[in-house]
């Protein structure tokens, strides 16, 4: 089955936002098995809508469509598809009594233009979830079918989980039931990885199901992606189980988190909070280069007071040895970092502290070229340090790289593998 | 003239990048009053990039593409553009001795599949600026171009610069010398910046030189471009003096920073830290809800440590109790705000202290609801508090507003703007 996915929005033509729509539709597609060729974007233009609509339904099963399906002038896509179809726009009587009644529930006032969102092409059908107030159409062309989608990220994102993907699997006669699980690795590369995994994908290369994925990010690692199909879900995660021992095998200590939810759960930072609390344990943080990126980073996940008590930032070199205790002399080096990771351990009084030291760029500091970072972690006076070589990288790269690496020796440390 | 964005690369269908290249050339375009009307994604697959490329040459007149220029089996834009030309290629030995010339300097080995790179479609002409290794390509077909970039972002907005950009304006018979200048604004939102800006708008909606377009971003505020074209260059940065002079009138001390220059020169961070250096002070933050974002985003500049001293992250409130001398008692007040501020200018002996204290969300906290946030400017006892209601933003939302608000007091403050 082919697919093909169609950002409409004069915005994106502008240049005013980045189209992550598409790439998230994308990847979603790439799990279920379903090959998308071609990703067009189009302004707000009701001709160049459908000429964009047609040519993509020429060239595949079915078109995705995000964007346009809004209360104002602009909003055109349900026209653009009404044509395609060759078809008038009808009010859905339905539609409108559940669009009102949220407008109502919500204490916003009720316009024509909103009414307007319970038009549907004549023979599409609207999907079950509505989770803003645009309505997402399943609407057929022939044996096709467009699949029209709001382009706000969250409800697009919603109303393809629960209405696009299970019609696409139908629709493929696939009664098969499509499941994924995630293995979220940090360390080795993703050519390390693939070393690591030859015997498997080269198992699976003849078997064909399940099958394995790979996703590098600077930021958070290598996410390496199972995917079974199956009669049912019941074999489909069996399948799927039997996999993943034996990638977990392979890839040991390098997997830090695991399973099919939000990929944020498995973000590095929102691991090592689960692990501290699990364990009641409380957390301080000294930073010099990355200059409080860590600890935004720890409270970018909701809740990581019960963990994270605070840190100190100590960028200048004088605010290290006088508020940490840090010796005078270089501060790039490991007995710096060890005795930050103590000093803000003890004046938070946390259980453990960790800290980073080093040389972000673009300049040289100390003699030591940028990318050169030590970090620690301190378990009150057991304190384990590393010093990290990140040459190449840009500043921000140096930055962000540093808080996961220490991140990881954090989860190494408290789970008792070997750093 | 009309030109359409082309990206190329397998990994932008299977959503494992986000195409931030077309973005950016789409808003290159529109400084430029160069309509763009579709842009495409295609995967490294011959047929199908010629396929896109032709469609895109009948709509349009010119085709800008990005990626497949390396030096891998996968790049193949040059192979389907010479099919688009109806051409062979054929390897231009002056470009190859510069090919060879950036591998021995850099030291690294080269191999015949870097000498490919050299390939050009004859009648194509290699742009004269490279950055990486990746040469691009100006390439007519007919009476219109195709120009090739590389897919690396650094290296394909260097290169629209040097050499696509002139090339466009002379091709499109335009003598005219097109420069812009952008106003770089925060406190008033996008309508209200457009109400200030209403007698400028009509006017320049008769004339029709220069133009005003407008770019809204939550992190850094709002943009106002202004954008003059005439028959040479002195001509045009008069004409957009002049404007600019009206705009800036009407703007007042919203405007924070001007320039055509890179644009992270003007984040809001860059801004203070340019003007505390000029005074020669420094600074030092106290952050609750932020957790050490206010930081980070200070030390994403470089060259930040002349000014920023370092901070307190005082995330649990009995940190703020002792560290910074709270009152205890609640911590989401003005008074906290204001102490925060004061005791971490003292802690770090710096000049000027920031503070931040809140509800980031999505609990509520202390009865307030998510969104309520005091932040503090101190110049030792000279201290400005305020109360930001951010409600109805996201958590991550709130973080970053609350920094840029900060950001803007601290700049009222040492400039002498009522605050």
């Amino acid at each position: 089955m082919r697919c093909e996915i169609v950002a409409v929005g004069t915005e994106l033509l502008l240049g005013q936002i980045v189209d992550t729509n598409s790439t998230w539709i994308a990847e979603r597609l790439v799990t279920l098995g379903i090959d998308c060729y071609f990703q067009t974007r189009v302004g707000d233009n009701l001709t160049r809508i459908e000429e964009t609509l047609r040519l993509a339904l020429e060239r595949a099963d079915a078109v995705i469509v995000c964007g346009g399906l809004g209360p104002t002038q602009d909003d055109i896509t349900r026209q653009a598809i009404a044509k395609v179809m060759g078809v008038p726009l009808q009010r859905d009587p339905v539609l409108l009594a559940h669009i009102e009644a949220v407008f109502h529930q919500r204490g916003r006032p009720f316009t024509d233009n909103n009414a307007a969102q319970a038009d549907v092409p004549v023979g599409a059908k609207p999907m079950a979830t509505i989770v803003g107030t645009a309505p997402g159409l399943i609407c057929p062309v022939g044996d096709k079918q467009i699949y029209a989608l709001p382009g706000v990220p969250g409800e697009m994102r919603e109303m393809f989980e629960a209405d696009v993907l299970p019609d696409l699997q139908q629709r493929r006669g696939d009664a098969a039931t499509i499941v994924s699980h995630t293995l979220y690795c940090w360390g080795p590369g993703e050519s390390a990885i693939a070393a690591r995994l030859a015997s498997r994908l080269q198992a699976l290369d003849v078997r064909g199901n399940p099958t394995i994925a790979f996703l590098a990010s600077d930021f958070s690692g290598i996410r390496v992606r199972l995917t079974a199909k199956a009669a049912d879900a019941k074999e489909a995660r069996q399948l799927l189980e039997e996999e993943a021992r034996e990638v977990r095998a392979l890839l040991g200590d390098a997997v830090f988190s695991e399973g099919d939810d939000d990929p944020a759960r498995h973000l590095p930072e929102a691991v090592v909070l689960r692990l501290l609390k699990e364990r009641g344990q409380t957390l301080a943080v000294a930073e010099s280069l990355t200059g409080g990126g860590i600890g935004a980073r720890l409270t970018s996940v909701a809740g990581a007071s019960r963990v994270f008590r605070g840190g100190i930032v100590a960028y200048a070199s004088d605010v290290k040895f006088e508020m940490l205790s840090v010796p005078s002399g270089s501060v790039v080096t490991e007995t710096a970092a060890a005795q930050m990771a103590r000093g803000v351990c003890r004046a938070l009084r946390a259980d453990i502290g960790l800290a980073a030291t080093g040389v972000a760029g673009p300049d040289s500091q100390e003699n030591l070229p940028p990318g050169t970072v030590c970090v620690a972690v301190a378990l009150g006076d057991d304190v384990t340090t590393r010093t990290l070589n990140l040459s190449g990288r840009s500043r921000e790269q140096v930055r962000t790289l540093t808080a996961t690496w220490l991140f990881d020796l954090l989860r190494r440390k408290i789970t008792g593998l070997p750093v």
